[in-house]
């Protein structure tokens, strides 16, 4: 199986990709992984300019003889080039799955609006770096390249649809030309490093555009590394997430081991089967 | 003049409170500042629990005997009382003006929403303490108190439709049940103490929320406070600007003077009369 990998947004290391390439050399001898350059590139806070990561992109998912793209970096920026991104996308890239989290669900809800290829919430090329991060990077490995679904979300339900994405990265994503619809879809959100006013202003706005939309739930993921603020806030996410599901009417439907740690775990956008 | 003041947010500092006050009797001997005690409560992030700085609002802007309400502070939190607010309110409160910024955004989009009143945006209580903070603190009391335009911000046009909010604030209000038609105007923004990608994807949400809805165009106030990332952004926060509305056919008009900082001035929602 060749896989492509792409950073729509901000650079990936080179020990980074060099480390999953070794544990992909070793542990998966039937996965190819092909490195876009742009992967490596640097144009202020980016991995390249716009068209760069838009170019990169677009060439890898057009690419017949890839299967697969494997998003290699979140941290910001593909919102910018999605919509003109999935515009450009030719019939090979309605034959691939891609696979990432964070900020790259920018991209996996343009695709998924738009109905081109699989789209699935999962571990990333840059979480080997993470404590344990062979195991994490294995899940998303597993499931891309043997079908394996050890590493899918533990509570995933046959028969319910379901789309996983970063809060703010959801809640940017409301209104725009690239929001998908997500009625009937279970909707699991995980949040890191903003502070929980932050998460409460970002329940409130989601909330509201969810609210009469049809959505069957929303589980929360992993909230962590909140900053400190000055004073406690006064409620954990959980407490926050089952207030403003509350007040729109929404069925919240408890944790999900997803989010910005060792822990993540692979979502598959749609009907889980069963 | 008999003003109103409450915190339907986090909780005004006492000697904030006393300084404004004592301004306030030395150079307004009309105006009667009237502290609601619930600007001093605590409870977590907040001034007092939402139920407290509902019914702090709400008695206050009921009350046939005061002709405006101040807001002390912003912070974090009026959103989780603003429909509640607007729907509690009677008579006495459309006779009124409406004067804060920042989350008090929350607050003042909901009841330009509903027309109930005037709103503007200036200067706060809280602002009393900046370097040069009687000035600014005066711009809000000379329009205020007097009807003095020399506190609004200079390039407002008679006969131009305005408003003016905190960035993420009015990014949040967008698709949401207080979000007010903003058709016809001028839309001013300023933002404080976010990082640049945050303004840029801030930018991405806000024009795409407005984009074909008929603003006349946006100006952007002070951007500052820009806390320093990893890496340089790579562009300004008028650059962002200028980016985000040219790719949604929004008219970018410059530059505006508010903010959080001392140069805020006073921006009335609305039409400018001239």
């Amino acid at each position: 199986m060749r896989i492509g990998i792409c950073a729509p947004a901000t650079p990936l290391g080179k020990d980074q990709a060099a480390a999953v390439w070794a544990l992909a050399e070793r542990y998966y001898p039937d996965a190819e992984l092909i490195f876009h350059p742009q992967c490596f590139y640097e144009h202020g806070h980016y991995a390249g300019t716009d068209q760069q990561r838009l170019d990169a992109f677009v060439q890898m998912a057009n690419d017949p003889t890839l299967e697969a793209i494997w998003f290699a970096k979140g941290g910001y920026g593909s919102n910018r080039i999605a919509q003109r991104a999935v515009s450009a996308l030719a019939a090979p890239a309605a034959e691939k799955t891609y696979l990432g989290y964070s900020d790259m669900g920018y991209l996996l809800g343009s695709l998924y609006r738009a109905g081109i290829g699989r789209q699935a919430h999962g571990p990333m090329v840059t979480d080997i770096s993470r404590e344990g991060g062979a195991d994490t990077v294995a899940r998303s490995l597993d499931w891309l390249v043997r079908g394996d679904p050890s590493g899918l979300e533990p509570e995933l339900v046959a028969g319910e649809r379901y789309a996983a994405f970063n809060l703010m990265t959801l809640a940017m994503m409301t209104g725009s030309a690239i929001m998908p619809d997500l009625s009937g879809h279970i909707v699991i959100v995980e949040e890191v490093a903003e502070y929980l006013y932050s998460v409460d202003r970002l329940f409130f706005h989601l909330t509201q555009a969810l609210e009469g939309k049809g959505v069957t739930g929303i589980r929360l993921g992993l909230v962590n590394a909140v900053p400190e603020n000055d004073r406690p806030f006064g409620s954990s996410a959980e407490e926050i997430a089952r207030d403003w599901c509350a007040r729109s009417g929404i069925a919240y439907l408890g944790r999900a081991e997803i989010g910005h740690a060792a822990s993540n775990h692979v979502v598959p956008f749609g009907k889980m089967p069963g």
